[in-house]
């Protein structure tokens, strides 16, 4: 059977037994396919079916799938279960999943499932819960393999033979001096393919890079992606190796990171946590996002005022209502552009804030161009294919130059704005993502009523 | 020294080398650093400078940064050299960088290189240029490790021997039957701890997860963040084994996918491309965002035709002028939300378009929460705390009134708008990114402002 046929029909065989409800078919093809495919499945079933499966499964079933389910789920799978089980459960979870996991439930929780687990489980947990969620040292596993560097290959394979499956990479392992600080790192291809009599110093390499376990998640992620990282060590002040970021935590940190800055440029605040969409209570989502709401409507009320104290004008020529949304919009649009341009292009590390007026210049070239080309085009439209009439004592060719040109300066300004933003927020500090979308065309939207307004008022003399 | 005092000088030093502009002494930083933090402080550089630099470095130095360059500057340092330079920077090259250099360059160019290398490395870059770049079989490697089933331990450490500095991932192991279909996976550590007389077969894993080269990248490399996968073997429709993703690849795949998606959504067409900010063309950014802009203010001028056939209302009760905006954007920043929310409930398989009515009925009764607090906000506001005197004929409470009541359902109605079409556009096969932020915040604009007016009319009885 081709492979896409035999992986669809393991997940078509996933759904049917998580919807039939049946503990036995469920346990059978939990056998058969990827833990994490199961999990996923159980994430589209609704909350009733979903808990009754969760606290009905075997501790032996549940084990292999906790790492791949949210911490909502997994606490409560293990709620109404038994202390064994429970046990049974945690210990399962690698070191840095438990950590986690830890962290995510109530103070009183957490207190009652770490007395659960073995002494090494717990001195491994209290290790790592030292560090904030969000740090290099809040993600890495202490679960990876060390030797010293004046071992043969020979004993070096000894020693790490009891621990070979306990570790969560294997594949880089690091090496340390009398003090625990590493001093190199060495494949495990070295270990497998050099004679035994062989020195570890001598095919080592030295100075590996390193974070201290206080770095920001997202730095360290993102120095794994520069340099192909399979593992990141973590270590302390002193230099002392804690332990290392694995390649998949990296993949997971970039997405959640990605989603908080979509998020934030979306204005919606807080954080998502792992809980799935449908399962995020209503209220939760309403703390998320009114506030930014708020914030903004009032900010639009700037707008209403200028709006609302052009009653002259717009009495006197009312068809600059016409075009009024349009030149609102063009700002809106364009300022988003290059926010998010720049912001991107910071994340990607291409862009630093001493390129602030390379990058503003670039944005102005930009911005000139559209502001000219779109300006020119609805002027010929307005004068060719006028849409109303131009009201008594206005000529046609002057409400086209008036539109035409706000057009092209209010593009142009936004421009420039979308870019600096987010530029001047980065070199204050500030993540750029929240200056982003609606911030910029709250304000462009602002720009825009008072440059046409006032062109308005200066070329048709009203 | 501690860990960040030396990368920082590190990376002091590579910048201070880079600004001289001394070959002998970006040879020296280049042996002492990475070679992806030399790519990054040569980025940084104007174009002039890093042209400079990349023509006069010799091969040798050259060909250990090239993995870490985009494109265009590899084109750029290859095109002045002799052919016995290109071929050695070409050689230096994994099969996949290879591959994805040469799809970016000219036909010409891309023929010329092409003929410079060796007949395995020639080899192996046609058959990965077989697929396209944005599929599994377009981003895979060919330099991994497979075996024969019916091997011993040592057999198998002996046959990977000979290859085991020239395949990127010998942390998983593929096993093959005689007609190269894949039967088995294992990891290095199973080779290296298990006696050489055990044999293959009794080791690896059965029933590897793989997928088929005509597979989206994009596919690929979230099954690898789903599984976490250190690499994902690639196969042809007769399920033979051609190449793995590695880990590094994925995560550089789901950062070209969220840039892509991203800038979807800021309304910019076309593909980024791996060239820096600052050297793309101005021409380029206007081709890729005027489309937008241009089709987003032609929709803009439906908003003017309303505002401007409401002339009769706003000529007697002129100070609906003043809440107008605020009710507009009011829906364009609650339709960001919600198709924010929806579109990356999607993007991380926490929804499916299966649970259409389940989603629209969350974000329904979010919309009516956020748009009834806001709501009574605003006509409080209007009431207690007026801002200019309402116009005669009208009493304050029926203008708090309308603007409060508009503002309700109007946020309402932007919610639902803003879940239903990133949800419909999946339905449709389209890509929901597409129709976010600017799609969704004209078309909002409109419903604002039809409801607004029509409200005012009915209830001030205009």
């Amino acid at each position: 059977m081709a492979t896409e046929q035999r992986q669809d029909q393991i997940s078509d065989e996933i759904t049917a037994a998580l919807e039939s409800g049946s503990v036995q078919e469920i346990i059978a093809v939990s056998e058969k396919g990827h833990p994490a495919d199961v999990a996923t499945g159980l994430e589209l079933l609704d909350d009733e079916r979903r808990d009754l499966i969760l606290t009905s499964l075997p501790a032996d079933t549940l084990s292999h799938l906790i790492e791949f389910l949210p911490a909502s789920d997994v606490e409560q799978a293990l709620d109404q279960r038994t202390e064994d089980d429970q046990r049974q459960v945690l210990e399962a979870l690698p070191d840095d999943e438990l950590a986690d996991f830890i962290q995510e439930v109530s103070r009183t929780e957490a207190a009652t499932f770490s007395n659960l687990l073995s002494a090494d489980k717990k001195a491994a947990l209290d290790k790592l819960l030292e560090y904030p969620e969000n740090t290099a040292g809040g993600r890495m596993t202490t679960a990876f393999a060390k030797l010293r560097k004046n071992l043969t290959i020979g004993q070096a394979i000894q020693q790490l033979e009891n621990q070979k499956e306990s570790t969560e990479v294997l594949s880089r392992i690091y090496i340390v001096d009398a003090k625990n600080r590493i001093v190199g790192k060495l494949r495990l291809r070295d270990l497998t393919f050099n004679p035994p009599e062989c020195l570890i110093k001598d095919v080592m390499i030295t100075e590996p890079i390193t974070v201290t376990a206080d770095t920001d998640q997202e730095e360290a992620a993102q120095m794994m992606q520069k340099y192909d990282f399979v593992a990141l060590p973590v270590v302390n002040k002193k230099d002392h190796l804690l332990g290392v970021i694995t390649h998949d935590d990296a993949m997971d940190i970039l997405e959640e990171e990605t989603t908080e800055d979509i998020e934030k440029a979306s204005g919606i605040g807080g954080e998502r946590g792992d809980v799935a969409y449908l399962q995020i209570p209503v209220l939760t989502h309403f703390k998320r996002r009114f506030l930014w709401v708020l914030g903004l409507a009032f900010t639009a009320l700037t707008s209403g005022w200028i709006l609302h104290s052009y009653e002259k004008e717009l009495s006197s020529a009312f068809i600059l209502t016409l075009y009024l949304p349009m030149i609102v919009a063009a700002g809106g649009n364009t300022g988003a552009q290059s926010a998010t341009m720049i912001i991107r292009a910071m994340a990607l590390g291409e862009l630093s804030t001493g390129q602030f007026f390379r990058a503003i210049w670039k944005e102005m070239r930009v911005g000139m161009l559209i502001g000219l080309v779109l300006g020119t085009c609805i002027a010929a439209q307005i004068h060719f294919f006028p849409i109303e009439q131009v009201d008594k004592g206005l000529s046609s060719l002057a409400f086209a130059g008036v539109v035409g040109f706000s057009l092209t300066i209010q593009i142009l300004s936004s421009t420039i704005i979308g870019a600096a933003l987010p530029l001047l927020a980065t070199t204050a500090r500030l993540d750029p993502a929240v200056v982003a979308s609606p911030a910029i065309t709250t304000l462009v939207d602002i720009t825009g009523m008072i440059i046409y307004f006032a062109i308005a008022s200066a070329l048709l003399a009203i």
